[in-house]
């Protein structure tokens, strides 16, 4: 680490000081060959199509139950990059930091960023910092996009849920926007609320080496699991029935959800994914999920259906205890901003 | 665009509104058929062994002469990815916005990524937005990531300066960091100082398909052209020698340093880059460098040296027109915050 306990301007300078700060900090937590020849960019070897994406964190707090930015942003990128049935391999990170950041706080997100990229099996090949005077940015804020190998043809799309494919989802909704909303807020429930920030990679690889033809994989993040299932029925032109009472949460997030008056449907979830898949699947897929540690509370939760009497290609239909259907809209506003 | 003339949070809640300005700003500008597909992640075909690179840019001001945040987001990493011989295909795009950024402002500056991208020849697959409460951020932050087939074998590398190699520069110094900070100063200079920055990728195929033993491509950005050359000096093991005079800068250029007690071999450049060839091709490449709309005013500056003498591995050396030697150090300190 560098002498000073604060981040200095002059570490996204370019020169002196941002060579000491990637090779403290940088070289040591991300520690790869690819990285370490430090040219311009990173020389990769991919083979076949390949799945890319990028994600943008600006969490507040930094720090939550349950993890921080910088393995949230790792998470969050494998997992986008899974969704396509795809081995992600490589990572960049670029960092927005602001000067005077406690070097410590740095350093801890850095280090978990490492952490979760060693746990997930992938190497961050190239990074960027940026220094912001004081004022000009809160804290951190970092942007990662990720690349793999697509493992299936076709890839699972939000375009290809058919009538009477099954719907199933990995685990309970709603646990990372209430731990982070009631880290945010200084509420203390009675069981603590954790963020259920994970890599999906190796759950997505478990179910498509056995069952290749999964018609689609999302994980509901911002929005939630109803803004998802709205726009996978959109894309594949489609009715989403759901079932209320099949949908699992977490008895506490529930209670917290209900006290704060909040639907964890719209709650923002970074360690759950929604897997459709033809009915003659379903029990199959349903049973690997279950035998994934991150699936342990996987449920089938609906059915795809063909738009038929009043309802639409697109739209998505609650059925509640009480055997009534509702509309399902996607999210509308902001219900929590910097949630991820 | 939205009716709203300011960015509102709910914009970069996942949720309906964030869906609009998808549809409404960045399909428009960036249409292509791969992003135009909507999962999480692009599918995206590449063959060989590719070049990954990312970059933040949180300059400000955000619009200056010669280019705004977003054209430079495109430029800046299309070009990493061509300093190791690519040819970039694919950018990813990750915004981070102030509630209440003014939305035509936000379109002047996706319109021109887009318009960089077409330029450059890359389509901007995928993408993610965030909205900040005001205050949270200063305007925009925009972080691209970039990827690329690479063309020759061996690529170019900062590993790969030997000594008897000719240093070869695209252009003149100090455009880009001239032109930011009398921008942001307010500064009215009797020529205007206009920002250099360009995507290289048309130059650098131009040059390597010709010349596929280029030994090393960089673009000296932050930190300027003396904190480039002491970097490849330090990963090739070599000692620098550069001619000031040599050193192409323009007039105008020259006179606002002098005015203002700036130093244009440490100021950035985002359209010009630095090559090094062994000495029988350096002809060559400097024809081809000055036959490009790009390389006008390419010349040697200077030549890969063995360490010797008192000088060691990793030093840049400045032989000034009375014929003196100094020692050009990486830049120190922090010269102008927020340059890129």
């Amino acid at each position: 680490m560098t002498a000073s306990s604060r981040l200095l301007l002059d570490a996204g300078s370019g020169g002196q000081a941002s060579h000491r700060l990637v090779a403290d900090l940088f070289l040591k937590h991300f520690d790869n060959p690819v990285l370490a020849v430090m040219d311009d960019a990173a020389r990769l070897h991919l083979s076949g199509p390949v799945a890319m994406s990028t994600d943008g964190f600006i969490v507040d707090p930094i720090i939550f139950p349950g993890g921080n930015i910088g393995s949230l942003a790792v998470h969050g990128t494998v997992n986008d990059v899974a969704m396509l049935g795809a081995r992600p391999r490589y990572l960049t990170a670029g960092f927005i930091l602001e000067e005077g950041l406690d070097m410590a706080v740095l350093e801890t997100i850095v280090a978990a960023m490492g952490q979760a990229a060693r746990d997930a099996g992938v190497q961050i090949v190239a990074g960027d910092t940026k220094v912001a005077p004081k004022g000009a940015l809160d804290k951190i804020f970092i942007t990662t996009t990720g690349i793999g190998e697509i493992l299936v043809d076709p890839a699972p799309s939000g375009h290809r849920a058919r009538p009477g494919d099954a719907v199933l989802l990995s685990g309970t909704m709603g646990d990372h926007g209430l731990a982070i909303l009631s880290t945010r807020q200084g509420l203390a429930f009675e069981t603590p609320i954790v963020s259920d920030c994970a890599s999906l990679n190796g759950l997505v690889e478990s179910l498509i080496t056995t069952l290749p033809d999964v018609h689609t994989l999302r994980d509901p993040t911002r929005g939630g699991l109803a803004t998802t299932l709205n726009e996978i029925a959109s894309q594949s032109g489609v009715v989403v029935e759901v079932e209320e009472e099949a949908i699992p949460v977490h008895p506490a997030v529930a209670a917290g959800c209900s006290f704060l008056g909040l639907d964890p449907l719209y709650l923002a979830n970074e360690g759950k994914l929604l897997c459709i898949v033809p009915e003659a699947d379903a029990e199959h897929a349903l049973a690997l999920l279950r035998a994934h540690p991150l699936g342990g509370n996987a449920a089938r939760i609906g059915t795809i259906q063909e738009p038929q009497g009043k309802t639409r290609a697109g739209q998505v239909l609650l059925r509640t205890p009480l055997g009534g259907r509702r509309l399902l809209g996607m999210l509308e506003g902001e219900q929590l901003p910097r949630i991820c």
